[in-house]
């Protein structure tokens, strides 16, 4: 498998990204947001997704560099139609103007559809906490997750983020799908050829299988709680209502939607406590739960994003792995956009 | 296992409350909360209650008749001194002020400390699906679940209830806890003298059991997810934030914080899209995920709040059934307050 620097990945990826007409900025900040999920851990939504994003724009399906334009406004609420824009542009922006709004008016949600795959939930709630206040941000795409009971794809894997903001400890950023494992995942071990565990896929009758390719064929996701599944199953349908049919979007099982659904909310902490306490309180509920006694077979409690935060000063130091069948997706669409990638990895940082 | 009506209940319950000073409007409000709880098949916020209630309201803990105080206010948030009064009476003032802010800003939160036990989040959330709202209503109490990897009570079972109106059917009510039972659940379980399923309860060690008794010495519930627990932990670590935290009340690991920490939200609908079309997208997204295909061993897929109202329906039919310790501990408490149970029964209902 094939290992890369940060840098290299963002090399490469920007190359592409401006050979398809993406304006510079948009294609930095698209390519650092990918390359971060690959350092963090999160491969399913790394450079992976670069060969679809191209694709999209090559379809004229995604359309760098478009506006977002508000098409319902009031204080504390928007509803916006982001143009086909990257994801990861338009989820920035909007998040920022759910800030805005809170920072305002003390609380604030924003719908967003016509958006592209924008990727982590954590990196948009994180965003909130740098202007100390509570940030939310879920999504739906494509019907990949079976309802509690069923055999058809009928939800997305309804990711949710949630980031809150500590004082010395590092802040709380909660980024989990609604089923077992996001799909992504799935595609991944399809890509490095290995198994799913028990319990995480069915094939197309609903049967559990541990075969990607059963995935592939039909099969989905399951909704995650093992035998209370349909409280993630119950959380799903919630999401659906918000990403997907406030938003504008329309739910998951409507193939004729594209794209991605976006809510976002931001919550400003001192409206309700001021923010030196509440962090202070955040930082003792993080140490009392961390040094609290382990389970038999535990060595340690993480808190939610730690094992991120890890993984990312890990990877920044021993390099990102790319499964081969990934890398060369990637090699194989960027000659096609006349991007020699081999070449851009001895190249010096941009 | 004796057999009663809704009204027989609700006799002997309001009597009880009036009996130690409750305000006959509060009494009956907190009793057909909790009875009607028991309709729905969640006997573990049912009556079973009423004993511990009433010894709070004996003990000078629980002060019925008690007014709420806004602490802390804007246009969209408040922060609210429960004044210690009956959890279901505050709850419901609380949920109304966010649903009157959300009116006119479109979207509230509310935090609530100085409270005492508010039942089930549904009751709450529901409230703002009678005014076209989607309605939200999360909680902390006790310690009484491990973080993923932990042995010690450190976070509450964090129930979450989210209400989304739908039109023609029945609206999604979702109302789980992030544990993967309720605390009161393996109460009820030791009250009927029965085993909780593998994968529910760790013993103080945080070893697996399925005995209640090794609960109740100490052990505690895991937070849902099976496989992934680190989902279930991950959210009761931001409803801690939240109802905890934000709050006012506290951590739920903090055992001089007392009573419930709230925290409730209300999004006005038609802020982002006309109402009707909203509801007539529900209904789409319940009737296609209900009639989409089953998996092996289910005859049919439910809705979140679905099961309830077919319980409720059964109940009004065939009569609660209440285990004898839960009945045996009322008549205790009731004899206690000069409340003649028994004979409230052969009464005609108030």
């Amino acid at each position: 498998m094939p290992i890369f620097t940060a840098e290299q990945l963002k090399n490469v990826g920007v190359a592409m990204f401006e050979a398809v007409g993406t304006p510079i900025d948009e294609a930095k900040q698209t390519v650092e947001m990918l390359v971060n999920s690959n350092l963090c851990g999160h491969d399913s939504h790394g450079v992976m997704r670069i060969p679809d994003y191209i694709e999209d724009i090559l379809k004229g399906f995604c359309k760098p560099g478009s506006k977002i334009k508000i098409v319902r406004e009031s204080a504390t609420t928007a509803l916006v139609d982001g143009g086909w824009g990257l994801g990861q542009v338009v989820a920035v922006k909007t998040m920022n103007l759910a800030i805005e709004k809170a920072k305002k008016h003390d609380v604030s949600a924003i719908a967003t559809f016509n958006c592209c795959h924008i990727g982590r939930m954590a990196d948009y709630a994180s965003i909130a906490i740098h202007h100390d206040m509570i940030g939310v941000c879920t999504v739906i795409g494509n019907a990949i997750m079976v309802p509690y009971g069923g055999a058809e794809r009928m939800l997305s894997a309804s990711p949710l983020g949630i980031a809150v903001p500590a004082g010395k400890e590092r802040p709380l950023v909660l980024d989990i799908s609604m089923s077992v494992s996001a799909g992504g995942k799935v595609m991944h071990a399809l890509a490095k050829g290995e198994k799913m565990p028990e319990g995480y896929i069915v094939d197309r009758d609903g049967r559990p299988t541990t075969d990607p390719e059963d995935y592939v064929k039909g099969g989905a996701v399951l909704p995650f709680g093992g035998p209370v599944a349909y409280k993630g199953y119950g959380l799903a349908m919630v999401i659906d209502a918000l990403a997907g049919i406030l938003s504008g979007r329309g739910s998951a099982f409507n193939e004729a939607n594209r794209g991605q659904g976006v809510f976002q909310m931001a919550i400003k902490i001192d409206s309700f406590k001021p923010i030196d306490e509440f962090k202070a309180e955040m930082d003792n509920l993080i140490r009392v739960v961390k040094s609290s006694r382990k389970a038999p077979g535990f060595n340690e409690i993480l808190i939610p994003g730690e094992t991120e935060l890890r993984k990312e000063k890990e990877n920044l130091e021993v390099g990102i792995r790319i499964p081969e069948t990934t890398w060369n997706k990637i090699i194989e669409v960027a000659e096609k956009v006349n991007v020699d990638a081999e070449g851009l990895l001895r190249q010096p940082p941009i």
